[in-house]
């Protein structure tokens, strides 16, 4: 097991529903030493490729963004997930389907803040069914950037997203890969060699 | 001028109604370069105060409080605004109006994620009407913590909430002050001796 693999064997709480509860390091309470260990993980995986800005949505997105952006010294960019009241830029607009919230929701990026040709780790916290990782990807096309990869702390191995993102070319890398979990006796496995 | 000062002076965008748009650097865009200068200056100027926690409010305060508690080594809870699906935590619940939105709203914080007896560093981007500031004292005083001070990055210097926070006794640290904006001449005086 890697680090955060440990961590979320430690920390994470299995709940019912196939839940996977780590409020207590990585989208509530934030532990900085396990964010800056995941910061350097993501630099060194994408070693030699091309980043020129961070992309990340709002709100648990930001803090491993922000470790990242430091780590590249790059502007680090959140989409957000309503129309802010105090900005007038136009904005690139793209869909997501919440199964959290089960509504679907716009994301937006006011346009100044990617531009054409630019390469963008699009980078987030968790990836479930990919639907906000789609729409980050979205956004960047529209603004004409590449995507330069994606990555992001944990992926729900079980659900979808990161199978379309691989089959779709992307360069994913996610630092702790859930295959499973069983509520009852609170055991996690891991995707091997991840 | 410091140099939060100059950037707010060269990229800031004073706009009808007394609105300074900031999120090409602090609030939608961020400049990494910038907000690691604010945090270094925030840690200078609580120099000898004790910190176990930062404590901010999502979304926007997230990267700024990111980065300062990298800094001191401590853990960041970020405040939600929205009861999350997969928490069942009990919650800390504060009030806070939202004189952009012109609604009340709620502010929550898991309850294991502040501790009795902490010194918690409040940490924001912004500070008008104080009331996000006030929810946040209102959670570390149920928490029984103790509010070591309150840090933001830029003040609304005609609005009430830094005003109020002195009054009662608060350390409040801006890194920058904005005493007035002139829309017409695109201007910006900052409190002196900040």
């Amino acid at each position: 097991m890697n680090f955060l693999e440990e961590k979320i064997q430690a920390d994470g709480v299995i709940k019912p529903g196939n839940i996977l509860k780590v409020d207590g390091f990585l989208n509530h309470q934030i532990d900085i030493g396990i964010m800056r260990q995941i910061a350097d993980e993501i630099k060194q995986r994408f070693c030699g490729v091309k980043v020129d800005r961070i992309l990340t949505i709002e709100a648990s997105g930001i803090a491993i963004a922000t470790l990242v952006g430091d780590l590249y010294h790059v502007p680090v960019v959140f989409a957000k997930k309503s129309v802010t009241a105090n900005s007038t830029d136009e904005k690139y607009v793209a869909k997501a389907y919440s199964f959290t919230h089960k509504s679907e929701n716009q994301v937006l990026v006011s346009k100044p803040y990617i531009k054409a040709g630019e390469n963008v780790l699009i980078v987030d916290d968790f990836l479930a069914e990919g639907e906000a990782a789609h729409a980050l990807i979205d956004i960047v096309r529209q603004a004409g950037g590449k995507v330069a990869g994606i990555a992001v702390c944990i992926e729900k191995g079980q659900q979808n997203g990161g199978k379309m993102l691989r089959e779709e070319g992307y360069r994913l890398e996610s630092i702790a890969i859930v295959d499973s979990m069983d509520w009852e006796s609170q055991t996690i496995r891991f995707r091997a060699k991840n």
